[in-house]
């Protein structure tokens, strides 16, 4: 067997992955009490919310609201996706409120453009602007480079075109570099062979894998990056989220269906899990509708110690 | 990264185990087309049907029925599973319309109990006696044990004791073994070193590997399998089957979503993943509910070049 990392950290990406893809906007009030509530199961990171234009992602037009009003906790790490230096200077008015700022690229072209009408090498220069002026507020940075695993509109994705983009938001200071499986394409084989040759490629990087289960696949990549020493994943709860090319997909890999394969690998994870179940019953009860998650509805492997 | 198998085997237990967990009874005809479709999909392995009692699993209660309408085709492997002698008695009427025989026991004793009423020796008693007749009319024997990877009733199961059963079950004439995680309780790492010391205890053995999905780890469990140099497995199309304990579990791995894997890590099956998903949607539509296999709603990745 190959060993597998002790720890690892999770982000939580639900309230802002999960919340800007539902088509009803959630109130505020709710948005609050479930970030609450992972926080009480344990999460140490939290991508709160994203500082979008509200009339593109009305879903998350409520930034500023979800930001003063998220009580923060002692030992967890508050992040928002900025898009450009407009999104972090409305941030940047409620510096104390976070920590962290999530700022995205593609890794094609096509969906570069298609996400933010810009190319590749625009979104880069943008990218150091906002990372040089987050880094002067003292705020820990994550570049998170989508579709890096193959995308809907180019298919297959170089990896080392991948590894250069993530080599380049490492030198413009960004600490950490995930690598979002944005519409769930990435297989095993391939996610082992890209996080060998990343890991030699940005040491002292911490490299962040980000999957979907679009195809069912997710922890099988989870696993596979393991293998590679990978230690930091993103998910969200109920298995919340997905971008919505192909027609059909479903969403970002369950935080609970994770942190149950992690703790049964005695993998910690530092969350406890039934207080998670207890925060996605909580989203599903008001989403009114069943999520994806398998043990949300299965419940945990009973015999496994918890945390 | 761990080398995986050039190709792998794959038995479709749908008609089988998906049909036997249906409330309602599935018509013989739509039964019969079905196993066509999966024939026509490149489906080498079929189990078409139980000779259970009628009274006990009505599901099933046309196994003779099946077995003399399906059409046979050149170069597919039909089974039956055979729960006692009563059972391959039965089946021996129609000999010429199959070629293997499925045995069950479980691994745990209070599991063996409330499935057939019977104690792990004395299940194995009567295996060996059916074993041995079935071996007399020329006929392939596999050796099924479930809940090999947990039991929902006693927890933990001692691999070492799954290890003496399988042992057991190949002096007595079972060319294949297969391991079930019937209720969906195994990790990914536990798989792994399972089937580490399972390939050195059982030497010229075809060990087959039968997982659910019930906590969303089917597919890491079978790439924990495959880097174990297993190449032979069991899953339902749709994802359809399951055992019901505990409630809210769901069903087998489906066919299409560990198909899609496989040929993505250029793993061949000799499969055709849209005929596959086509029979998927024929079963969807015939049962009239949406299935839980995921390649069935997203589609497959395509740029991989299918078979």
């Amino acid at each position: 067997m190959t060993p597998l990392p002790d720890s690892v950290r999770i982000r939580e990406v639900g309230p802002r992955d999960g919340f800007q893809n539902e088509p009803e906007v959630i109130a505020t009030a709710d948005k609050v009490r479930l970030i609450g509530t992972l926080a009480d199961a344990g999460l140490r990171r939290l991508e709160v919310t994203s500082f979008v234009r509200r009339d593109v992602v009305p879903q998350l037009g409520d930034a500023e609201e979800v930001l003063t009003a998220v009580e923060r906790r002692e030992g967890v790490s508050y992040s928002v996706l900025i898009p450009n230096e407009r999104g972090l200077e409305r941030a940047l008015a409620h510096r104390a409120r976070f920590d962290e700022v999530n700022l995205f690229l593609s890794a094609s072209e096509t969906h570069n453009q298609r996400n933010v009408n810009r190319s590749i090498a625009e979104s880069l220069e943008v990218l150091e602007r906002t990372v040089d002026r987050a880094r002067g507020q003292g705020l820990r940075c994550e570049g998170v480079i989508s579709v890096a695993f193959g995308c809907p509109y180019e298919g297959e994705v170089p990896p080392q075109r991948v590894r250069g983009i993530a080599q380049r938001l490492a030198e413009v200071g960004c600490e950490e570099v995930a690598f979002g499986d944005t519409t769930g394409m990435a297989n095993p084989r391939q996610v082992g062979e890209f996080f060998a040759a990343a890991c030699e490629a940005l040491p002292g990087v911490e490299l962040t894998a980000h999957f979907h289960n679009t195809r069912g696949q997710g922890l099988a990549n989870v696993l596979a990056a393991l293998e590679q020493g990978i230690d930091s994943f993103e998910s969200a709860f109920g298995e919340l989220g997905g971008c919505p090319v192909p027609p059909g997909s479903t969403g970002n890999v369950s935080t609970e269906d994770l942190v149950s394969m992690l703790h049964e690998m005695d993998v910690a994870t530092g969350i406890d899990l039934q207080k998670l179940i207890e925060a996605s019953r909580a989203v599903q009860e008001l989403l009114g509708r069943p999520l994806g998650a398998h043990v949300l509805r299965a419940g945990p492997v009973e015999w496994h110690r918890e945390e």
